[in-house]
């Protein structure tokens, strides 16, 4: 996911977007591997969405979509990908539909797309989303973008992801030996320690994952075997 | 800055780090100029470390700091730098201090460096920050890491930015023309235009920065004269 948007560089607006489209690949299977946030300026979003389009399966830009000066994302997608900026037609005639009297050139510049780029509709928002190669460009307003995305999870649907979570009530240093000897055993395992600072609950939230259930249910009761007497409060499935 | 977590890709945790240091560093007048998150993987690590290191003035991680398997970050930074991981006397010597009994391997590694890394003590924070050739290197937890920034203060201060803060109550459409000729007028000007979907207090937030005061107010004044009439809701300064 590539964040375009100097408003969050700068601290003023904090980026929901990027939690959003974390939780819905989660829960759809898909793994989440990169998350960028860059200024917004042609040359570093173009070289951006170059590399990420090149390195990964799929890529998602947020931000930077829109009629006004600093809306520069589709050119510097196009230009990631040598196209040229075009009108839409299809974008064209739905915004014409929206619109009392002639376009303006700020009007037009919200139906420009990368030249080759496909429309995706869906049933739940009038304006489609934009794709072009592997690339989706969503507008950074949380709205919108969550509401594009989830038009876009029958395109995305992956295999599942299988979470155990273990809450314990022991420091992390007393605890290590025996998630290295249950990683030793299950080696497959996504293995995640997370100590609670506040400790008013408990001290680590262990989270045991695997796309494979019994896999992560046997690692599960091979853990619960090595944990220190009496540390474990609670596990959840 | 480089967000090093699993849990964050994967939607379970919230990262709430990097919009911290995004706004301690703009009062300091330093500009964030990259956000990546990046999944717990040495290579990954190393490979961005060493790029941002090289791109970049200042380099922050968060997050894998700690005793337990995921916790890599020391390794795959020192690795970054071709250094060797070496445990520090003043780091054991401190833990030591906290631990009745023998120091565990776990404990240990809490005390582990890069070859060559500084340590920046803090008057507010009993564990001194681990920095290695020009990489600050922060715990993920949130409580550690605001303290920890907090105490680099003095070391980071920059020249600071001015703002200011136009509310609207037009389209962005309508405004786009007032905004393309202050730009050209003023080409230094960061100027931001934020759509707010539900209109309820304004349509459009705009936002005027620049590092030199007069500069920001002289822009202001030129834009508060192109606007449509009777669109301005408010100033902010």
């Amino acid at each position: 996911m590539v964040v375009i948007g100097n408003e969050i560089l700068s601290g003023k607006v904090v980026d929901g977007n990027s939690g959003l489209l974390a939780r819905e690949l989660r829960e759809l299977g898909v793994s989440l591997d990169r998350v960028v946030v860059i200024p917004d300026d042609t040359e570093t979003i173009a070289d951006t969405v170059a590399r990420y389009s090149a390195e990964f399966d799929v890529v998602f830009t947020s931000g930077g979509v829109g009629p006004t000066h600093d809306d520069i994302t589709i050119g510097a997608v196009a230009s990631a990908f040598d196209r040229e900026v075009v009108i839409h037609p299809e974008l064209r005639q739905l915004i014409d539909g929206w619109i009392d009297g002639d376009l303006t050139p700020a009007h037009l510049k919200m139906a420009e797309v990368p030249a080759g780029a496909e429309l995706v509709a869906d049933e739940h928002f009038r304006f489609p989303t934009v794709m072009i190669e592997n690339v989706y460009v969503l507008p950074g307003i949380p709205e919108i973008f969550k509401a594009k995305v989830a038009g876009l999870r029958d395109r995305l649907r992956g295999q599942p992801w299988y979470l155990r979570q273990v809450y314990v009530n022991s420091d992390e240093a007393a605890i290590a030996p025996s998630l290295d000897a249950t990683l030793e055993a299950f080696p497959e395992l996504l293995l995640g320690s997370y100590p609670r600072l506040d400790r008013s609950e408990y001290s680590v939230k262990l989270t045991l994952e695997s796309r494979d259930e019994q896999y992560v249910d046997a690692a599960l009761d091979d853990l619960m075997g090595r944990l220190p007497a009496g540390s474990v409060l609670r596990v959840e499935r």
